[in-house]
């Protein structure tokens, strides 16, 4: 049996589902509320074809399982999900099919990381490329918990020496970061058919000069001065939906 | 004395620096970590001439006093600040400004309504207004922190009866809704020279039949099918971004 210390806790009815979807090899127990019986149906069958075990939990078990009361009644442990190391190869043949990558250098929240991944899938996109920045925060459950399935559905690459990787990306994508000011305004940027890489930064310093400088573009979400910043993840929901809109 | 029960925890700078750039008079006292002392003279400052009191304070007491160990190193204790009772006269003389509403009809979640009024300041809205709808969160410790100072400059607004004031405001307001599906691409509707009334649901149900009914353009952010929605504040954010911007 595997150490279940290195287990994820994969919870919520719609992180489940993803998972289940995804990758079901990598489950190996269920627990759920008895509220939660019926939309777990299916899963409980998969388990119980593949001999591993499901079972009721109070919501106090629960909790303490997830390690949050913010469970929705259902968690699943399953085998960690590989951070997998950037191939700059790989990536150029992504850039063929013209599949647009998300790159966080710095987001230091999980549940920013969380947020982010969650709006990258509605949007389609199938992979975020995290930095060496040592801010960036990693897939955890915190960050699974809040993506509401996005983590199950998005393959997450890390980069290490990432400006050198920006710089030899630079043929292949159309390198858009964002910056507080001074960037060109989002919905007026002018794209080409390259396929696009957005590249956003931590919460607090956004993106850092070597990265801003191995940027094509720069834009920027224009305010009014009200308050001086938006959150990041709210940030990244509107360009990536004003530049993948624009495409 | 107030009964400090009844008073506001504003945690962390935005947010205080926000309170003092707005209601100073209504802070009753201030307590911050050594680390906040030059980021937080102005204030103490300001309290000192109006004879109130400030103090240091470790992490643990702060963390007990605001609730939450996300203070940031800095809580004021302040006055309730109102919510209003929304007034129909009053509506139609600020569309006479051409200013935007926004109104949210049962966002639940505090941090969402954090999350949500940090966006809307950015983007320069003075007034939200939430509708009687049974799980509309009001703001609160937790929904001002996430605001990080939004809801210490935006105005918000209660109304009762919410349909029928949204057919009352429906000849001086331009009142668009969105829906998770069926609603027009909201980076393609056409807008005109009326102000704008952006109306918000519900996380999980979104916005009732008679709200829906009640709006004069239903819009709908087109996503991939990958996940099925956009967390509430990520999808406001586009909204606002994409439909203010248009205007």
């Amino acid at each position: 049996m595997a150490d279940e210390r290195k287990l994820r806790r994969v919870a919520g009815i719609a992180a489940v589902t993803a998972l289940f979807e995804r990758a079901p090899e990598t489950v190996t127990r269920l627990m759920l509320s008895e509220e939660m019986k019926q939309a777990a149906n299916p899963f409980c069958l998969e388990l119980t074809k593949a001999r591993k075990q499901f079972r009721l939990a109070s919501q106090a078990e629960l909790t303490r399982i997830a390690g949050t009361p913010m469970h929705g009644g259902i968690v699943a442990l399953a085998e960690p999900r590989p951070v997998r190391p950037f191939d700059l190869g790989e990536a150029q043949r992504w850039a063929r099919t013209q599949a647009p990558l998300l790159m966080l250098d710095g987001v230091s929240n999980p549940h920013n990381l969380g947020a982010i991944a969650r709006t990258a899938a509605f949007f389609g996109i199938e992979r975020i490329v995290l930095s060496d920045h040592p801010q960036q925060a990693m897939p955890s459950d915190a960050s699974a918990r809040v993506a509401e399935g996005g983590l199950e559905i998005i393959e997450v690459y890390r980069a290490h020496r990432f400006a050198d990787v920006l710089l030899r990306l630079k043929p292949h994508y159309r390198i858009v970061a964002s910056a507080l000011e001074r960037g060109f305004p989002v919905d007026q940027v002018k794209l080409d058919d390259r396929p696009l890489a957005i590249l956003v930064g931590n919460e607090e310093t956004g993106l850092g000069k070597a990265t801003l400088d191995a940027a094509e573009t720069i834009v920027t979400i224009p305010g009014s001065g009200a308050v001086q910043s938006l959150n990041v993840a709210s940030a990244t929901a509107i360009l990536i939906h004003t530049l993948i809109r624009r495409r």
